[in-house]
């Protein structure tokens, strides 16, 4: 038998269904499975798909077809003729066809399309029959075929390549609106049948003179011609850097779709429209669209005329003064209902559709799966699972990382976005939107925002000195750094608006200005961030507050049923613990000793440490950490409480202690003082800490090393939290982490510490033990090579993925702003190492390291503390190498816990297909 | 049977050989095989060995012997009596013995031993007759057995730990000192008969008094104590922490030598010697030794007489007056001749021995292996397999790494640095001994070499501006900076001395002076260094200058016939190039192509590269490397001609940018003129360049896809320096290697700039082919694991192991300095990483690169071009993991060539004792 190259849909029969998207592509799949699927049978225009194979085949044989298809298109056109009665190019009864494309995946607006295929000089009579005399009507429908012929067909698909500007469908354009000016008409409306058909004329005539060919003015030619169009559009320029964006494949292919045309433009008894199923803007369980009388799916897009509501529902100010479709025609109202609630039911998604009614008949011509926000995708999933239609597994996977993510922060108004341009563009750092006026200081920050005003901080990058303006910004604005520099870390730590290595700003900090290409913006200028895409606009653009929802909750529960791994936060302070818990954090893990130096009330300890960094005796040192002792344990303590009775990983000292040190000359004086030593010698001190590259330098567990009496202090200040809230009664878990370890030895020489502060404090507060861990975080290449070793001593490991992928690529994260924008944009990496873990590089690392691990502690606990922790698709790594949780900011919780319910449906998915495949290769 | 504990040498027969060093001791297995042994049976005292079993008894059970072992010591004791004619205890005519440890490995110094152990009250008459009448010499013998008993055994042995000074030998000790002040006596040999006889009375009761015991006067008591106290001390503080030091393990024991007395202080017809049976200062095939008459053991080591040369050969300035044995006794003299021939012809090797003649009779005490100098061991080695003695393979293994080094270098006259004490301790950077005046600044160093002066010069660390600088001083001194600091690579690169890191140094630039402690060094001060140890003496001390050697040649020759592994040369100029070739360098591993920014002859290249750096545009760019071109054409192909036919690795721009900006405020104004842009504008584009991290930030093949244009004109003078070189009949063969790679789509984005510039060359210059390869550097974790998916683009790898250590330690070594110390103090590392590779980290990761890069590509040439090149057990780790080459800097060269022939001797000896063991366990 033949290859089947033509699959024939209408009259309640299809040769295809909606599985076969692959051959029919999207559209074509879902126009079989709406005419010919038992359960819906839909009003469908009759017509056919010609395969994807066939694209293939047409560009793996110098653009020619299959010998087969001409005879299986015409047997296809046969059977349409017969279910509409007309014949294509007949004179008394023409059918006209429309000629689409349809990929496996849509690529909306890539390729092209040309309708009212089938109308020639020849078959206009018999047009104008049909539509009642309405030759208005039909010479309006020829002169678009011949502009979107022309244009796609004689053009385009010719490998016709103008100017800019000297296209011919601009040509045409011009034409056309010099009539109108010259008959002093305003709309395309106002064109007469004469005008129209003395248009037609003078098109063919242009095109003649410019492409040296005639219009086709038969029929079939314009079919194959639309064929051949689409086809070619496969790759046209457009769609093939769509497809490189969007990582779809050259070789799938497109299909073609011939369908019967059906006009919306045919009076007043005629008219077309789009509808969701649902809402798609908040989930609703409500129908929800719109209409147009007398029009064509075109004229909804270009926005000219207002489009009536479907329903009540549906009514809004801008259309609630027009009639709705179930007001002025309740019967086909009613018959649409139906098929909506059909097509929920049998595709048990919320379905986006366009129908068009001609002279009072209703046709479907195109449904798929809706787009939703994340509101909407959240609702309707938790709403689904509740009226039986899916199952818990399948609501779990409606909802993307991203849409969740829509709903944790307030956001611009897509639509309003949309209006304007953003003057510069950065690394979107920390999502959501924010607006407000400029400032270029922290103490400007904090001074405005005192007296009421929203601010976004602007800083060439920010440092620890900064955190306090920044807390007190709307949103922190930087022109240099990546996405885990402090300002990115910082931000995202509290789900603040940030955008960063924004390097088109030059800011000048005497004079407070910011120049962007040739345009200053002074302090207290307005500007506004989209931190989700990394869009800087100039001025207000309004924001939508994404409120807080129940639904939220009942849906990241469904979430929590499914997931095997665990949800923890990085939290710093029993504020931020609170919140993460909240969002449902089953402890912290990461809790950094060094915050205590940043920000409010960190005056006195910040002082006591910079006393220890530059003291040159123990003795000095020592003193200094007895000053600083009470503020640590206050500090560990109330944290501990906070979480009580959940796991706190409190990792030690981890920066360089250079970076304590203070700058200014002010602070540096009153330390020497202090200190009972000159202002040279300290700044002498001082110098000697600086490094080329501190972050490989003097730091972490390599301090602890050096000054065990820094990290004697540390463990005794967490030891003696706990033990201060046992005989509270509380239930505190320490778990104590080494960073920055490289070897096994380093774990030991600091283990030895805190046996002897542990048995110390057992003493003190004569108590038997307490619940405490001693492990290290896994950050260092070398950490996972020597992991068992390691596993001996540490009861658990956390990954710091952020410096692992630092050492593993070689990438300092401070400074690859000087060269990832190339990488990304020559492909030479898929997408930013510090946003989504390197699964073959840094990932093959992470399972030495876990494999080697507990093969010598086979009960390890293995986390994340990384800022991977919240990224979805290195949860879901997580949860393949057999982490027990992973730790993200308090924001990124939800994420996490989404994450790591879809990884755990996808796992049990793809085994079941296996299954499944297994024994459908049986039955054969 | 019962277990044998005790193994009996003497008269021409013993139970143990050489073989059983475990089992007996070095120095036990050594006197059985002299004693025994049928090609020797020489005139050995006899004895018998407690074996080390006893001791790992003694440590299992609370410090008590096996019950054989009391009943084996006697039948041994008795076999001696026999031999001797003497008894154990005997009044009339007693036997005398010592009591000494003996370990698998020299402990020299750190174990006790008891001499004339069995003299007693009881004895004293019967060694008085042995002796002829000689009173004064047996109460002298007493009065050393009693000191040495009551400190050893029933002081040390029972754990009295007394205060300093305050030891019992110490106070015995000050009651000669009396008696010798009282009686107007300077030596101790001024004391007579009497006064001995009085001492011993005074010491005895000075005993009981302190120790509250009596000195035990019996023999089976001294001797039992003799040995528990030889057990004892292998627990001792000093044994122990040698054994850390050295790495002994604490479960191999000693074994303890009882051996029958002889004396060499007897009179006049007795002496004791030492002798070495080739020279162990230059390895002349010459019998070489010394020795007293009428004295023991420890008057030679004492140093109060100075002893007669052995002969004629072994006559100096310092002792040519006095007659040598030869001379004196001929007959004893021939008779030691005849068993130094013996000795030589059975162990195959240099012996340093040990002999006494007591009243005319030859006594053999100790014989073991030589140590030597450098220049000894090669010529030796290179000797006897001449000799026929030997096997080549042998030759190369008798010859280590640092003896060789010593060849290659001048350095400090050994006997006159042992007389001062350093003033400062740094990490010793480049090998060999300098001697000059301190200068603070590379120009001074210029200045004063160019005036003959020889400079040492000192700096806080020293940057590619100082290169000249370093070039004209003898050596550099730096006070920061760890082992591959600037100054370190640099200074190892030429084999110049060099101390890095010395942190001692406070250096004052303005007043040119340096503070090393409390006394402060003024320009002009003369110091001399030890860069082999990285010690810093105050003034001037001798030089021994190390010659160049022909033997050392013949040797090296040796290595190469054995070696599998080749050998290149890290280069950067045709000098270095030719100075390698004649180490033996078959190639350079690594040619630097921004060596030409530094030094002589880099200010046109260097300014038109400043220019490139801080160009703002493609077209600004272009044009400064336009003007490059010329520059770095000419500079590889000098190179490529020097090493004709050879291959030459060439690294393309590595560093990161920032570094070649000019620091001087001049300079950057002759740039900005140059540029035409304002001297702000500079200063800017300058500081955008500024990374907090650079190591890891923009640099290597970064640079190069971010720049194409810069890979490109690199290439092109590659390419076309060879294509030149191919028309005047040259053999160029220049491998390309891009630095910096971490994931193969870099590598791919360079090939393609590759391909094209090859295509052109060959079109331009008319050429079908170029001999050239396309490869890599590894030096990033990633790339280990990526290293499949690269080989198929790179035709070589070349580990950077510099830059490999850095990432996967975390450890930057330009910081190392700050916690590197502590690290090798506490044993957290075994040695500095830079220095040796970290075989199970960074080696891992080696291994995974190679065993992939070579899955993908069965052929890929290996090598590395790290500093560890040069270092002995890493280039025979590179061997094992199956590489091609080696490349270290042109001093390493010879060092590489023997390390290369070890392994080859190491694995095949390995491989033939398992072999051996099969076979044993066979006839078993």
């Amino acid at each position: 038998m033949a290859k089947k190259y033509v699959y024939f849909f209408g009259g309640g029969k299809a040769d295809g269904n909606e599985s076969m998207k692959e051959l029919l592509g999207g559209k074509g799949a879902n126009l079989a499975e709406m005419a010919g699927h038992k359960d819906l049978k839909l009003p469908v225009p009759p017509g056919f798909t010609i395969t994807t194979e066939v694209c293939t085949y047409y560009y793996a044989n110098k653009k020619t077809y299959p010998k087969e298809l001409a005879g299986q298109v015409k047997t296809a056109m046969t059977q349409i003729e017969k279910l509409m009665g007309r014949k294509f190019g007949d004179p008394k009864n023409p059918l006209l066809v429309s000629v689409r494309s349809g990929a496996r995946k849509s690529m909306p607006g890539m390729m092209e399309t040309v309708l009212n295929v089938g109308l020639t000089e020849k078959t206009i009579p018999g047009l104008i029959a049909q539509s009642g005399g309405n030759e208005r009507f039909v010479y309006d429908a020829y002169r678009r075929l011949i502009m979107m012929y022309s244009d796609v067909v004689m053009e385009k698909a010719a490998g016709i390549e103008p100017e800019d500007d000297q296209g011919i469908r601009r040509q045409l354009e011009k034409i056309m609106d010099k009539m109108k000016e010259e008959k002093g008409y305003k709309a395309d409306t106002d064109l007469t049948a004469n005008d129209l058909k003395e248009l037609c004329k003078l098109f063919k005539q242009r095109i003649k003179e410019v492409l040296k060919k005639e219009f086709p003015d038969d029929h079939e030619q314009q079919l194959w011609g639309g064929i051949g169009a689409v086809f070619a559009s496969w790759n046209g320029k457009r769609a093939i850097s769509y497809r490189r964006i969007e990582n779809i494949p050259d070789e799938w292919g497109t299909a073609v779709n011939v369908q019967t045309m059906v006009f919306g433009n045919m009076g007043n008894d005629s008219s077309t429209g789009v509808a969701f199923t649902r809402n798609p803007g908040n989930g609703e369980n409500a129908f929800y669209g719109e209409y147009l009388v007398n029009a064509q799916g075109e004229d909804v897009v270009a926005g000219i005329r207002t489009p009536a509501p479907l329903n009540k529902y549906s009514k809004s100010e801008h259309n609630k003064h027009l009639p709705s479709l179930e007001e002025s025609e309740p019967k086909l109202y009613k018959q649409l209902v139906d098929i909506r609630n059909r097509l929920e039911k049998h595709y048990r998604d919320m379905q986006d559709i366009e129908f068009t009614i001609e002279k009072g008949k209703l046709y479907m011509l195109q449904c798929r799966v809706g787009k939703r926000n994340g509101l909407a995708a959240v609702t309707m999933a938790v709403d689904m699972v509740k009226e039986k239609l899916i199952t818990k597994e399948e609501a779990v996977m409606r909802v993307t990382p991203a849409q969740l993510d829509e709903l944790l922060h307030p956001i611009l108004d897509p639509k309003e976005e949309a209006k304007v341009k953003p003057i510069a563009k950065g690394l979107p750092a920390g999502p959501g939107g924010a607006c407000g006026k400029i400032v270029f200081s922290a103490n400007d920050a904090v001074e405005w925002a005192k007296r009421g005003e929203k601010v976004i901080l602007v800083r060439e990058e920010t440092n620890p000195e900064d955190v306090e303006g920044m807390r007190a910004a709307k949103a922190i604005l930087t022109a240099r750094g990546g996405m885990t520099s402090h300002a990115a870390l910082v931000a995202r730590g509290w789900g603040k608006c940030c955008i960063v290595g924004c390097s088109a700003l030059h800011i000048n900090y005497s004079n407070k200005t910011m120049k962007v290409g040739d345009k200053i913006y002074k302090e207290g200028d307005v500007v506004t961030l989209n931190g989700t895409k990394g869009y800087v606009y100039e001025g207000s653009i309004p924001m939508m507050d994404a409120t807080e929802n129940k639904v939220l909750g009942e849906f990241l529960k469904m979430c929590d049923s499914i997931r095997k791994l665990g949800v923890r936060t990085n939290a710093d302070t029993p504020a931020d613990a609170k919140r993460a818990k909240n969002f449902g954090a089953e402890g912290i893990g990461l809790f950094r000793t060094e915050h205590m130096f940043y920000g409010e009330g960190s005056d006195k300890p910040l002082f006591c440490l910079r006393k220890m960094i530059v003291s040159k005796t123990v003795e000095e040192r020592q003193k200094a950490l007895d000053e600083l002792f009470p503020y640590a344990k206050k500090d560990i303590k109330a944290t501990l409480e906070e979480m009580d009775n959940l796991p706190v990983v409190i990792r030690l000292l981890d920066p360089p202690l250079h970076e304590f040190v203070p700058s200014s000359e002010t602070k540096l004086k009153e330390l020497a003082k202090e200190l009972n030593i000159s202002y040279e010698e300290l700044q002498k001190r001082a110098d000697s800490l600086h490094e080329s590259n501190p972050m490989m330098g003097h730091r972490g567990v390599r301090l602890g090393v050096t000054y065990p009496e820094v990290t004697k202090m540390q463990i005794r200040a967490i030891l003696e939290a706990a033990a201060e809230l046992v005989k509270e009664n509380k239930k505190p878990y320490p778990e104590i982490m080494i960073p920055v370890v490289s070897s096994e030895k380093e774990l030991e020489n600091q283990k030895v510490i805190f046996d002897e502060v542990l048995k110390e404090t057992l003493k003190k507060f004569n108590l038997k033990k307490l619940r405490v861990m001693f492990g290290t975080m896994i950050e260092i290449p070398r950490a996972c090579f020597y992991a068992d070793k390691i596993a001996k001593t540490a009861e658990f490991f956390s990954y710091g993925t952020n410096d692992l992928t630092q050492m593993t690529f070689g990438f300092s994260r401070d400074d690859i702003g000087g060269f990832l924008g190339d990488y990304l944009e020559k492909k030479i990496l898929p997408e930013d190492p510090f946003q989504s873990i390197d699964q073959n590089g840094v990932g093959e690392l992470i399972k030495i390291g876990i494999q080697r691990g507990r093969s010598a502690r086979p009960n390890l606990e293995v986390g994340i503390c990384g800022e991977h922790g919240g990224e979805a698709r290195s949860v879901e790594f997580c949860h393949l190498v057999g982490m027990d949780y992973v730790s993200c900011s308090p924001f990124r919780v939800p994420i996490a816990r989404l994450a790591a319910a879809q990884i755990v449906v996808k796992t049990t998915k793809s085994a079941a297909s296996k299954k499944t495949v297994k024994k459908v290769s049986k039955k054969k």
